[in-house]
C-alpha cells in the first residue's frame, strides 16, 4: 500500500490572519457562529485567509457485504446494484440533492454483487462480487483492503489535478451499517449496543439479528490488531475505499466533506491509520442513526446541520455544501467596518 | 387598515395524497427527516403535491428606535442607516448569502432615522424618522402601526404579482431586540426576563439598562389592550411592516421563510391578528438570542438550521432556502420504487 503524507492545516500565524479579517467585517464579533469557525478551519486546510471551493465532487462509493446474508437489513442485497443504476439515471436524493448545490456527482463501484455495462458517471473500480460474511471469515484479505485504499487514493488524485478542492463521501451498500457499527466498535472500545441502530429502518427481529451478528463477528476477529487488519475483518470495500480517498484527500490539503454513519466509520479508520486527516474535515450533518452522535462526539465534531436524515449516498454531504460555500463567502466578500464606513462598537 | 383573509393551508385529502408521493419515492420510509414534512408543509401551502419555488425575494425591513437613546444597544443609532447603505453597497452578510442562495434582496426604509438618496434597490416606506421612545411614551400612534402594516402588504402583494411565491424576512434597527423582547413579554405572557437577551452583544451594563427600560415600558403601557395596540405601544416600524407583508402573504398562499428573534417578534403581532398566518411560515434558523428558543417553542416551530448566529438582517433565512428548495427537489425530481426498478421492502 502506498504511503500517505499529511502536511499540517495552518499555522498559529494564519489562524490569528483570519481571525482578525473576520473580526472586521461589519458583523457583532461572533454572530455568524459556527460559520466563523468553518471560514477559520477551512482558511487553514487551504492555508489562505481567502478560501474557495472549486469544482466540488460528491462520490458515492458502492460496494456489497457478505453479512447481508446476517438478515441484517430491511432491504434485500439487490438493492445495491439497483440504486446505483437509480444513481446513473439520476433519480436518487443524492442526484437530486448534489444538483441544487452544484456538485458533480460520480458513483464508484467499489465491489457491489453484479456486472454493470459501462456508463460514463460510474467509475469501475471493482474489488470483487461483495465481501465475505464478516461473522465466520475475513470480511476481505489484507492485499483487498490495501487494494481498495490505493484505488480509493487515485480517484481524489485525479480529482485533485483537474482543480477540485472539495471532496464529499457518500456511500450505498446493503449491510453496510451492520460492518461500520462493528468497525466503530473496535476502534472507539465502545460496547457495541451504543453503536447499533435500524439503518435504513430494520425492524425488531433484523435488529436482533443484527446485534446477534456484530456480537459474533467481534468475538471471532477479537485477536485481530492494528487499524488495517480491523478494516480487512469488519470492513467494506467501500469503506476502505473511502479511507483510501480521504487520506490522499488530506495529503492534498483538500476539504473532506463528511455524510453520516457509514463515511464516519470510513474515517474512523483513515484516522486510525494517519490521525492527521481529522483536521481536513468538515462534518455535514447528525443523522438519526443510533450510534452517529457517539461517532460525532468521538471526532469532537460539530455537524452543520441536524435534519433528522438517515438516508446515507452522500445527501447530507450534499445539503450541507451552501453552508461551506458561505463559509467561503462571507470571508471573502463583506465588507469590513472600514470599508463599509459603518461605525465599530469597539 | 384593510382586511386580511387568510385562506387554510391544503386539505386532509392533499395532505394524504402529498404523504403517499414521499412514501413511493427511493429511499426509506421518513429517511429525509425534517425535508419530509417541509415539502408536505410547503405543498399544502401552495395547494398542491408538486411544491417548487418561484423568484424568492429577501425583504430586509429597517427603521429606527426611540428606546435606543436609553442606552440598551452595543451600537449607536446611525448604525442602522450606515447598514443600510452597506446593503445598498452589497457589502453585508445577508448580502452575501442571498447572492449565494440566488434569491434577490431589497431593502425597505420603514422609518430610519436618516435621509437617503434614492437607491434602485431601496424602498421608501418611510412612516417617521424613528419610534418614540416607549419608555416614556407609545411607539407610534395607531395610525402610524396601520400605515406601516398597510405599506408592508402592499409590498408583498406586487412581489406575488411578480410571480414570487417565497418572501423570506430580516430587519436592521438599532435597539430593535429590546422592542422585540418587550413585544414578546406582551403577547406570550412570559417574564420578561425570559425573552431579554443581548441583541448585537451589548456589555453587562447595557444589558441592565435594557432590562430597565422594557421593564418600566411594560408598566407605563400595562393597560394597553389588543393586538395592534400593543404592536403600536411596544413596536417598530420595520416590525410592523413586517407583519403586515406576512399577513400579506399568507393570503397570497406565499412561504414565508422566517429568520430570527426580531422577525419572529413580527410573527407574534401578525399571529396575533391573523393566528392562521402560522401555517404558512417556514422557520429558518435558531438564533443565539437568549429568548428566541422559547419564541420557537411558542410557534411550535422547528428551525432548519442551528448554527449559533445572532446577526439578523435575514441571514439566517438566506441561509435555510436551500433547503427550502431541496424539499421541493426531492418530491418533484426523485424517482420512485416503481420508476427507478427498485425493490420495496414493505
Amino acid at each position: 500500500m502506498q504511503a500517505f503524507r499529511i502536511p499540517p492545516a495552518g499555522t498559529p500565524e494564519l489562524a490569528g490572519l483570519i481571525k482578525h479579517k473576520i473580526d472586521r467585517k461589519t458583523k457583532p464579533l461572533g454572530a455568524l457562529g459556527m460559520l466563523e469557525s468553518l471560514a477559520l478551519r477551512i482558511g487553514l486546510m487551504q492555508g489562505t485567509d481567502g478560501p474557495r471551493i472549486h469544482k466540488p465532487h460528491l462520490l458515492v462509493f458502492a460496494g456489497d457485504h457478505g453479512v447481508a446474508a446476517e438478515g441484517v437489513s430491511a432491504y434485500p442485497q439487490e438493492v445495491t446494484w439497483q440504486m446505483v443504476m437509480n444513481y446513473l439515471a439520476g433519480g436518487a436524493a443524492v442526484n437530486v440533492f448534489a444538483k441544487g448545490s452544484g456538485m458533480t456527482l460520480d458513483v464508484i463501484d467499489a465491489g457491489v454483487n453484479h456486472v454493470f455495462a459501462p456508463h460514463p458517471k460510474l467509475l469501475d473500480r471493482k474489488i470483487a462480487m461483495g465481501t465475505k460474511n464478516f461473522t465466520v471469515e475475513p470480511a476481505m484479505s489484507m492485499a483487498q483492503c490495501e487494494s481498495a485504499i490505493d484505488a480509493g487514493a487515485r480517484i481524489v488524485r485525479e480529482m485533485h489535478l483537474l482543480g477540485c478542492n472539495l471532496v464529499a463521501f457518500g456511500e450505498m451498500g446493503i449491510a453496510n451499517t451492520t460492518s461500520a457499527a462493528a468497525l466503530m466498535a473496535r476502534y472507539t472500545g465502545m460496547a457495541a449496543e451504543g453503536c447499533i441502530g435500524r439503518g435504513t429502518g430494520v425492524d425488531d427481529a433484523g435488529l436482533t439479528r443484527k446485534r446477534e451478528a456484530i456480537r459474533r463477528a467481534l468475538i471471532l476477529h477479537r485477536e485481530v490488531q492494528g487499524p488495517l487488519q480491523v478494516l480487512a475483518a469488519l470492513g467494506g470495500f467501500e469503506i476502505a475505499m473511502m479511507a483510501g480517498a480521504m487520506l490522499a484527500a488530506a495529503q492534498e490539503r483538500m476539504v473532506i466533506l463528511v455524510d453520516g454513519f457509514i463515511v464516519g466509520a470510513a474515517l474512523m479508520a483513515a484516522q486510525a491509520l494517519h490521525p492527521e486527516v481529522l483536521p481536513y474535515c468538515v462534518f455535514a450533518h447528525q443523522s438519526e442513526e443510533a450510534g452517529h452522535v457517539a461517532m460525532l462526539k468521538h471526532f469532537n465534531a460539530q455537524p452543520l446541520l441536524r435534519l433528522n436524515m438517515r438516508l446515507g449516498e452522500g445527501s447530507g454531504a450534499a445539503l450541507a455544501l451552501p453552508l461551506v460555500r458561505a463559509a467561503c463567502d462571507f470571508i471573502n466578500d463583506m465588507a469590513s467596518f472600514e470599508s463599509a464606513g459603518v461605525a465599530d462598537h469597539s
